[in-house]
């Protein structure tokens, strides 16, 4: 399978379209050839902008992400989108039903692609960043990442994204409004969707109240980070296309103020932290599927539940057991 | 340190409400003291009844685990609480306030704790897990653990608890119901609290066709497993302390259906495997941290960040590193 993959990969490079609808799959599935893949892509990757766009449902978040491509496209710019569809951890089943196609209308020359999120956090913050590593070495320049704002997706693609938009729209009562505290700090340019209904303009003083009240509040607690930056509210009507090059001009102002200030690079630093944190835990998952440490895990398992030793002992004797290399 | 543990475990067990606190402490902070003490109080661990409480901010949850506490009192239960407060990752304060305290009228005998939860999703269930382990072996009877409806550390909680209970008030809208539809599935026992106000009738009733509905879809994806248990929904009104013994009747029904149906072994055996790979984590990490492993690591960082190797031959470098022996 490595061989057939570097190979894919070496295809994809050369342009193959599905070279890369394959090798995306191959890392959503999590095939331990993804190292391969990424050992013959990274020397390509890391000019992408990557966006990663959030807020809550109904919030027109997926009609956003096809009139910013299109804008992109028209600009000149090879455009790839991933949409993160959450999935229920425990039905299995998706929440909010397959929210995210691609339009009749979209535009040309866009790569699109759905992803499931994984019922754990970091699984689909590895995928994701997976994917956008390809789509980056395939020669987007931008890669816009949808999630739906409910917590948990949205936090792992502050990790992967160089600039977080987070889409409100007119008329959210204040119950939402605490439920997105936390996913309203995260952003670095704000949208007002659906800026043509009634209460837009409320709607663009409460977040700009609440930008102002964030920054005093991160100040205070001396965190004087991102001083240089005050994120913009957009207003947008994505439906009817309108604002879009407005908000494509900030998205680039914010790109552009991230090398300037030296911010892109920390970025990029931040995120290979992660990365390697991603690779350790995988190396790790992968010794422990052998066979014979499977079994012995197993049996630890067991030994923690009836209370016969604790999870630090048996961490230790597993991990005693991969290293003594009877781990396959 | 890790002697000094070890003394101030046996000293907890020997009922010793100081050293409790001590120890709370030491495993909130990470302490690599931590599995000298797990270690000593693993054996007296697995008895503790552990309910998950958990819903959107303003549905009175705090209100309602206090009542509940008093009502066990009165059933001469021992009773421990941990309230998780929500912080934000990214300025570091609290999202939502110090908002959970303990009342002026608290019923005597509860031993309460309030934890901050951590940025990281498996920083907080790690820490929680430990303090329900010191509650357990320090012969609570039920632990309560309140967490915000928030997404990320209700699902974390999920692997902690027996029982989960996830609380509801009349009134809120359903924009509110779609983003808390995860975390609806997740309970056992659902409570309408506030119930004296208009609309817990239609709140109610909105429940139960939720959770017909969860339980037709969970049905036709061929997941059977918990046939046997109707999560009964409760209603209370906690700041008059109505309704809180039928609570309670419907968190000790379901600790009865748990043990008779065989499913609580079979939970103890799962939170068994997470707590060992939580504790997998923890032992990767302290090898991490070892001085020279450190250098090699942020040395591969810069590595990955230039583009001059990928994460996971950077993963597999530092794993040979630690494996060596020249971690410390």
């Amino acid at each position: 399978m490595s061989g057939d993959a570097v190979a894919l990969a070496r295809r994809m490079l050369a342009g193959d379209r599905r070279a890369l609808a394959r090798l995306i799959t191959i890392v959503d599935d999590g095939d331990p050839a993804v190292a391969s893949v990424m050992r013959e892509i990274h020397p390509k990757t890391g000019r992408a902008h990557v966006i990663g766009i959030t807020g809550p449902p109904g919030a027109g978040k997926s009609t956003l992400v096809w009139a910013l491509a299109a804008e992109y496209r028209r600009r000149g710019r090879e455009v790839g989108v991933i949409a993160v569809d959450p999935t229920s951890p425990f039905s299995g089943g998706a929440v909010l039903g397959d929210r995210v196609r691609m339009p009749a209308d979209a535009p040309a020359g866009v790569y699109f692609r759905s992803m499931a999120s994984r019922g754990q956090l970091g699984g689909t913050s590895r995928s994701v960043r997976g994917v956008v590593h390809l789509l980056d070495a395939a020669g987007k320049d931008i890669v816009l990442i949808e999630t739906v704002g409910a917590g948990q997706s949205d936090v792992a693609v502050r990790t992967l994204a160089h600039t977080t938009v987070v889409v409100s729209v007119p008329g959210l009562g204040d119950d939402i409004q605490m439920l997105k505290a936390g996913i309203l700090e995260i952003a670095d340019v704000y949208v007002v969707n659906k800026a043509d209904r009634e209460g837009a303009e409320r709607t663009a003083a409460q977040l700009l109240a609440m930008i102002d009240m964030g920054r005093e509040s991160a100040r205070s607690a001396g965190h004087t980070g991102d001083e240089g930056w005050t994120p913009p509210v957009v207003r947008t009507v994505a439906l009817k296309a309108q604002h879009i090059d407005a908000l494509a001009d900030a998205l680039d102002a914010h790109r552009a103020y991230l090398v300037q200030s030296g911010r892109w690079e920390a970025l990029v630093r931040a995120q290979s932290a992660a990365e390697l944190q991603e690779a350790l835990l995988v190396r790790l998952e992968q010794r422990l599927a052998g066979a014979a440490v499977s079994a012995e895990r197993e049996r630890l398992i067991e030994a923690i539940a009836s209370r016969k030793t604790d999870a630090f002992q048996a961490a230790d004797a597993l991990l005693e057991r991969i290293q003594s290399g009877h781990g396959a």
